[in-house]
């Protein structure tokens, strides 16, 4: 499996600063009005809910809101209109559910590390074995884990009922919502059976794509936005394939970085994904191509990945993912899927400073290096 | 941990069965509506969702839903009423809540088997090993499983957005139904707290009780059918106070039941929560009184609990339990949960006929042999 669901760990800053702090302010605000009802609960309770609060608040780029903000803006929300408040908080609640999307994540992943401090799981896990209760350590944390991701879907929820929408908002945001939140659990399941080899074809690596990355963290944002500002369906269409190309752009240059990026630049160990034996659309269309022209390198392929490679055979693996012809294929996906979306977000008819925007954020989403 | 959030498994039916039959109507009316939505993304969705739906609605005993309907209809709502039929989906979304929690603590406990059925997380464990897919089948069972709760708590709220209640209804409603989900996965980090060793006191289990069990399986639906009604703030106490009297007395009742029940009624082996080592009111009354009385059975009840216990061991213990005096003091607390709960019910503005049955709700939940 991936860094997560819409794996942001290597992009570089997506939306505006001013944005950016907005959102952490009203997320903030949103665990303060929390505090009455956990500190009832005890210190065992608080201690959990701090761990959430310190996890969403640490760090991130905020992609999902800014999208969904932007996505306001372009189809007619006024940024200093009586609406906006409770639209920021509804935007904002994006991040919780990207909590626990990571939270779960890094449990089905084993991850021990997340933005250079422990993954939930492993801090609890520590905190168990530190204080030498009773029970498995390592079993102990994913329980604790597992509820911690629980309480943050659950508040995503609770932000939005409590963001102030009126109430004609709210009847158009609730089915996108609902759908987002379906397609991103459905992506990671996709994910996590496309891990245990029920699938290795460009399709279902495609398919997982679509919905853990794309629907996720671009296109159903963006939907979310428009239903708010009840745009009509030219531009939530425009939206939505704007969204999907650049959202499956975006997977795909995070595809090709976790194999050839720089490691001062990504922060990530030199050909993790091939360690890791991640099942991208990269690794998939390598592994097309050598099936029909070279059975040696299928072969060679299908038995190094997710192994523990040396940083020789790394290297030897880039060499042959890049003259099988795999990486040009990607290269050129990504180009015609961010000249596809650019196109069909300048035909909308979103504001020009919205479609500014918008375009700023698929080039940095799609031409990254890090 | 016990056998899960309100743990039914032992209790008797408690609503009348044309409701039950009205909730599962709804909840499959839910179902059918997410079809289109999990069908576009593929089989491998379609096999999930269909799991969650066979958990849903192959048994349990609709408790929440049953209280929270007749909460709304003890405080002047009408059965057949223009609100009725959005009233029974927002209180039959209970049922996904419970789902959640259950399919998560049956990972959280390693349950094997609910309801003479393999739980979600172990059903998919055999299929990947039956499949011969690569990587842990334990593993990926517990990511299928978290994965499959996620979507549950997310359907939740989706069923109470969709419910077609009217916007004040559902402002009503959010508060209550926000407070009632962290609180239960709030009792749920307090239980496996616990069950670490944290804390073995009297207060520490009853305030897992408080919040795992009364306040998500009596006090919040009844609150919750109490705000979807506009009820006044009398009412919501007396229903508050009653809920968390039977809610405890259910819990203790389920206690006594799990040590010195009849498996040919309960279904459990005789003895079984003496085995698990469960971190129940009973055992914590048992052990205060030991503390101060016998340092020998003291030691007994703590180097015992939790171990492989022999038919021999259990009938000891159970006579050590007993003779401590830790029996007739959870049948007190019992006794004097259930009178005050009923008294705070008598002296409401509750209809008659939802007194009346509430009455019946409670006393099949305290005085209960299964």
């Amino acid at each position: 499996m991936s860094a997560g669901p819409g794996t942001p760990t290597r992009s570089a800053p997506i939306g505006p600063a001013a944005l950016v702090a907005d959102v952490e302010r009203v997320l903030r605000d949103f665990f303060d009005s929390r505090r009455e009802l956990v500190g009832e609960m005890g210190p065992t309770v608080v201690d959990a809910a701090a761990e959430l609060e310190d996890f969403v608040l640490r760090g991130g780029k905020r992609t999902r809101p800014s999208f969904a903000w932007t996505g306001w803006l372009g189809a007619g929300g006024a940024a200093d209109g009586p609406q906006a408040a409770a639209v920021l908080r509804a935007c904002a609640a994006l991040e919780l559910v990207q909590a626990c999307a990571l939270i779960h994540d890094d449990i089905i992943d084993s991850s021990r590390t997340r933005r250079g401090f422990p993954t939930v799981h492993v801090d609890f896990e520590e905190r168990h074995r530190e204080r030498e209760w009773s029970g498995d350590s390592g079993h102990f944390g994913i329980s604790v884990g597992v509820l911690i991701g629980d309480l943050a879907l659950a508040w995503a929820d609770d932000m939005v009922a409590a963001a102030g929408l009126d109430a004609a908002a709210h009847r158009r945001f609730a089915p996108v919502w609902a759908a987002m939140r379906t397609e991103v659990m459905g992506g990671q399941l996709l994910d996590i059976h496309g891990e245990a080899g029920a699938d290795d074809s460009v399709e279902a690596a495609l398919r997982i794509n679509r919905y853990k990355t794309a629907a996720y963290t671009v296109e159903r944002p963006l939907h979310l936005g428009a239903a708010l500002a009840a745009a009509g369906p030219p531009l939530v269409a425009a939206y939505r394939e704007f969204g999907t190309d650049i959202g499956i752009a975006f997977q795909l240059r995070d595809d090709l970085l976790g194999v050839f990026g720089d490691p001062a630049v990504t922060g990530k160990p030199s050909g993790d994904d091939l360690r890791e034996g991640k099942r991208t659309v990269l690794i998939a269309e390598a592994l097309r191509r050598a099936d029909a022209d070279s059975p040696t390198a299928a072969k060679l392929l299908r038995t190094s990945l997710g192994t523990d490679l040396t940083p020789d055979e790394v290297t030897h693996l880039r060499a042959l993912i890049t003259d099988l012809g795999a990486v040009g294929e990607v290269e050129r996906r990504i180009a015609d899927l961010t000249d596809r979306g650019l196109a069909a977000l300048e035909s909308s008819s979103a504001t020009a400073e919205a479609k500014q925007r918008l375009r700023a954020m698929a080039l940095a989403a799609t031409r990254r290096v890090a």
